[in-house]
Formats: C-alpha cells, sequence, structure tokens
C-alpha cells in the first residue's frame, strides 16, 4: 500500500530534508520512525527537498508499507514516536498510480522578515530582522514583475543545475503587519515549481528594492539570467514550505 | 542618574525575572551587563516579576547609575552585550521622583494556545496546544465577568500572599485566528495588577468553559475566593507580558 503524508517541522535543528550519513535530517528521522511503525525498512520519497534550517507547514511525503494499520491512523502512531520539531498532520492512501515527485503540483513558500530598531528575540527564531523600513508598495510592485511564466535563471544558485530554469509563478504576495516594537513582513511565493535558493534569492531582492534599490537590477536579471544582479540569499530560518498542493487534492482536501 | 529600560526577552531559558543564585535569570543577566557597560555594580529592579518561562515585550525596570553615557545610547551599549533571548527596546533617563514598582501602570498580558488535530512543531515554542476547539462566543461572554473591580483570591496560586486580592482588569480581549492547520487564540488581559499565576488561571478557565465548562464556576469563584472552583493553572509557555504602561508615559510614548 502506497501511503501519503502531509508533514509540518521546525528546521532549526535539522540538516534539511535529505537523509545524509551522521547528520539529523528529516528524511532520516521519518525513516527511523516508520522502521518502528511497520517493523520494515521503509523509503521515503519527499514531494522535494528543503534546506537545511528551512520549515515547513505542509510538505508532502509518500512511501510503499505492508501495513494493517489504517491509513488516517498511520499518522498517531508517527506521532507516537517522532521527535518535538516533526510532525504528521494527515495521513492517507495515495491515489491510484500517484507519484509525488512527478504529479503535478503547485508550492507557496513564506518568507518572514521583521523590521525593528533592535533585535527581537521572540521573533528571531524564525524571521529574519531587517535594519532599515521596507517601502511595501515597491516591494508590490517588484512582486507583480515575477509572476507568470519567467526564465528564472538569474534566480537560483550559482552552480546549481535544472534541466530548465523556466518556472512559473501563480502568485508573489507581500503582506505586513505592525505589532509591539517591530513591523512583521510575509513573502509569499506560489509556483508550479522552484530552483535552487529561488525564494530566498526573490524575497531577499523585494526587501532590496523595498530599501530603496531600483528595479531596474530585477527587470535586466529576468531578461539576461545574471545572478550577480540580484541581492543576496537569505538565510534559512525565515522560509517555511507552507503548501504543497495537489490536483486532485490529497487528504480529501482538508489540508488546511 | 536614574535610567528606565523596556526590555523584550524569551523566557524558555530563563528562571523568571528575579534574580537567584546558580540559576539563570532575566534580573541577574541585566546586570551582569550592566557591571560591563558601566563599570560599577548596578541594582535593577523590574516593574513587576516574571516566572520562570514567561516571555516579554514589553517589561520595564530601572536602576541608577553614574555615567556620561547619553539615556538614549544605553540600550546599544547593553544590546552589545546581552545574549540573543534578552534585549533592551528603549533606554531613557527616569522622570524625577519615577519608581517603577510604586508608579500608578497597567499591565496587558497575553496569553497564546492554539487548536490542531496534532502538535505543531512550529507553534509549540510559545504557544500551548489545546485539543478540543473552544467556544468564541462562550470564551468571549465569560472574560466580560471578569472586567472591572472584584475580588480575584480565587484566581492565584494557592499559598501566595498578597495584602489585598481585589484588582481591576481595564479589558480581557479573547481573539481567534484561523492559519494552516490550526486556530489560533490570544487571550489579552489588561489590568492595574496581577496576582501570582492571575492571568494563566483566567486563561485556563476562559478556555474551559470555551470548552464546555459551566460558566456558574466562575461567577462563584469570584463570590467566594474559592481557587477549586477553577481550571488548572496553565503553562508558562504561552504567556507574554506586552505591555507596561506608565502615566505619563515613559520614553516619550514610543513604547509601540
Amino acid at each position: 500500500m502506497k501511503i501519503v503524508l502531509l508533514l509540518t517541522y521546525d528546521g532549526t535543528e535539522f540538516s534539511g530534508w535529505q537523509k545524509q550519513k551522521n547528520f539529523r535530517t528529516v528524511q532520516g528521522v521519518l525513516e527511523e520512525a516508520a522502521r518502528s511503525v511497520f517493523s520494515q525498512e521503509v523509503k521515503i520519497t519527499g514531494s522535494g527537498r528543503t534546506d537545511a534550517g528551512v520549515h515547513a507547514l505542509g510538505q508532502v511525503c509518500e512511501f510503499e508499507a505492508e501495513t494493517t494499520i489504517p491509513p488516517e491512523k498511520i499518522r498517531e502512531c508517527f506521532n507516537r514516536i517522532l521527535p518535538p520539531d516533526v510532525k504528521v498532520r494527515k495521513s492517507a492512501e495515495a491515489p491510484a498510480g500517484f507519484d509525488c515527485t512527478r504529479a503535478k503540483k503547485s508550492k507557496i513558500y513564506r518568507y518572514r522578515a521583521y523590521f525593528s530598531e533592535c533585535e527581537m528575540p521572540l521573533s528571531e527564531r524564525y524571521e529574519l530582522r531587517i535594519s532599515k523600513k521596507p517601502d511595501l508598495a515597491a516591494m508590490r510592485e517588484a512582486a507583480a514583475l515575477l509572476v507568470g511564466e519567467h526564465d528564472f535563471a538569474a534566480f537560483r544558485a550559482v552552480g546549481s543545475s535544472a534541466k530548465t530554469t523556466v518556472r512559473t509563478l501563480h502568485s508573489v504576495t507581500v503582506w505586513a503587519r505592525e505589532e509591539i516594537g517591530a513591523t512583521h513582513y510575509a513573502i509569499d511565493v506560489c509556483g508550479n515549481g522552484f530552483l535552487y535558493n529561488m525564494v530566498r534569492i526573490i524575497a531577499g531582492e523585494l526587501l532590496a528594492v523595498g530599501q530603496g534599490k531600483s528595479m531596474e537590477a530585477l527587470l535586466k536579471a529576468l531578461a539576461t539570467g545574471d545572478r550577480a544582479l540580484l541581492a543576496g540569499t537569505l538565510p534559512a530560518k525565515g522560509l517555511s514550505l507552507l503548501k504543497t498542493e495537489y490536483e486532485p487534492p490529497l487528504f480529501g482536501g482538508t489540508e488546511e
């Protein structure tokens, strides 16, 4: 039976998704839990990888296991064993022929930052502090330039490889919220696929534009693919994979 | 010169505010930093104490120091030395005759909880998980009963002492917000003074009422002072001291 899981984790103490010898990874911890739940070796495949320090509210993974446990009960079996920083939100039997890496999907990532005159300890774990207040209108104008199908060659880590660098972004939304002592920003990027470090480079460039950088560089980067035109890659701690959505939806459309 | 500081801290790794031998406390860490900033022993007085594990966005403290550092620069001097989990948001010279423990003030505390079918690692650090969804209207009805001047004898830890148990609550507000995988609740309690564990007992009782407990117990507790009628004291991690407001305001009214 093929099972799909909807996962959430705090990435702080993980060396990313992918299993690596001598490193604590989400895949590694899940496979260890699966071995204990099913008393067999289980190979878990993620819908995508997340980097060291990146968080998730809606990661999806799948695996084959021989079991009589009802699919929806598998969640609890995992959660009893898993450490506090990774949990299974939903479990279900996969649709016939489903393959989480190949099936058509869209993902939403969120990058979080806050502006404050001093470091705010209660925000530091999941948000990047910025020390110059960005202009929201400028950020939104730049965000709109990224929506649609583009060659995002400039928006990936130097040296990374991918067959094509054309991707479609369905939306890029910038939120701001005033709270005590800080203004909090969220940049939500929804698309059909992402290049390595793409969201962290987009978020860095949008914040830079908000802080006064000309939008020319972004336009030129889209046209030329030159990574050097864009701002630096932001740190992992501000990034979360919010949703991984398949068509038709897994888990009976109850991922929310 | 008497200096006042506006502080924020993540209480997770502190054994509370008050200095204790062999324990890491906010007061202890601040006095150590002050010794280094001013090259003299400095006794720091908090506007109030917070318990082990309780957080703050707006704690106030004061101290006397001989220094030529401009008051508003003292913040940076502290922040360069302080560990990441406690920071100074503002520093200023205290108004003439000011005493942070005696001056008339109001405080706002927030208790945070979330409802979800499973533990959410990204919420666990600062919010209490509840496994039954509360009814918001019932919580708000119960909250309204607490506003005004009452004898809150039932709303304090057994064995604690205070000259009087009469306090005035200016407002008790219950917020709810839907997010991915969870509903988040905030209970904001604003008042002129608080008994030991008072906010954690109030929050526990409001959530219990939301989950179906009759409001009779709350009314009887207000009338009789019987602690046993109310729900248990909630854990510290969900509690933050949001604001400490003096009249006239410290820091030129820029605490926000």
